[in-house]
């Protein structure tokens, strides 16, 4: 039984994933083994801590498959991890590295399919949940966030619609901080209005993945 | 590892979920063992099937946990079932049952989460997939339909707006059909316009599970 993770983050609002190189494999997700006692979350939240050097801020459980790989069956249970760019330093474990996701060349079967099944949940929940929230700093502009969603999604989105659909949307609040960035004038910095929307992300109410320590010691009512 | 199935079906617009009753754990959901050479998705489809008597026509992965049942740990993956009330003659094994939603009681811990999940995710799908298609038979009145909704949510819905959303979603067609009950006048016939919204229901495009062949045998276009 093996877990295979999928990590993503935002670094300068572009966003990467992590995974590993030179394998027998080529490049590959990272993977582990969950122990004997403990639940299939936990084992996955710890392995992904111990690459990326971490706790994830969000982890979710996407699918189970059964894999034969030179005749050899084996269960996979797959996760996507998403890191905030502000909560951590570097990977734990030098085999591990980051690449823009346009980048990523996988040419394992089962690690691409993963691949592929996480960027399809990771896009289809910017739409209806504030997972974006894991992946962006507590402070940012309406474009930051235009651009955090059109990285995500891997084409351009419209401003006038975006910033008219952000903000009608009730999911952002407007601080009174701005920031200057060179020459522009300065823009108005946004923070996520709340992140009690659990039951909008369908996974189950006791599934021990979702969300982080570090998001509960903040104070939010996930459960 | 096992897997455990929640088989869903309606009876005269009735939700009723299939189950074992007197197991030495009491009433519980459906289960299996995988073969140790054929998919999990595979390996669910056929033991659903023995279960229930034909193939579902629709199934899909929930999630996958570890439970510690008298200290014996095991894995077990999660699947829901939907069965259309006229593809299905009965039960396959006499200790199948069905029961309405509303009278099933679960005692076991795992089973209960399973099922409590499975029901989630069949209602949260019912705002943003045609997965209603997979209960209903072909022709079905406005009506018939808002008691489909109404069963699976567990409240009543407003008739106006019900019809008047239902209407505007452009997922059904009104069939020149018609059908009189009893005293009341004639009401118009709909079908589901399209089965091919794949990728509204989020599960992995490679998935084997998802759609039976009995569905892509009726010529639609999911893959």
């Amino acid at each position: 039984m093996t877990i295979i993770a999928v990590p993503f983050r935002l670094r300068n609002f572009t966003l990467e994933v992590g995974h590993r190189a030179n394998t027998k494999f080529g490049t590959t997700l990272i993977t582990g083994h969950p122990g004997a006692d403990e639940s299939l979350d936990d084992a996955a939240r710890s392995i992904i801590s111990q690459w990326i050097g971490c706790d994830a801020q969000y982890v979710e459980q996407l699918y189970t498959l059964s894999t034969a790989r030179q005749d050899k069956r084996e269960v996979a249970i797959s996760y996507i991890a998403l890191f905030r760019q502000d909560g951590c330093t570097g990977p734990a474990d030098d085999r591990m590295h980051w690449s823009r996701v346009v980048d990523l060349h996988i040419h394992d079967h089962i690690h691409h399919m993963v691949f592929d099944y996480a960027s399809l949940r990771l896009k289809a929940k910017l739409g209806y949940t504030n997972i974006a929230y894991h992946l962006l700093p507590e402070l940012f502009t309406l474009s930051e966030l235009q651009q955090t969603y059109e990285h995500v999604l891997g084409h351009r989105v419209d401003k006038r619609n975006f910033r008219r659909r952000m903000t009608a949307s009730r999911t952002l609040d407007k601080t009174a901080a701005m920031r200057r960035d060179g020459s522009y004038r300065p823009a108005a910095l946004y923070r996520f209005a709340t992140q009690d929307d659990h039951a909008a992300y369908l996974t189950p109410s006791w599934a021990s993945a979702s969300f982080s320590q570090r998001h509960d010691e903040t104070g939010a009512d996930a459960p």
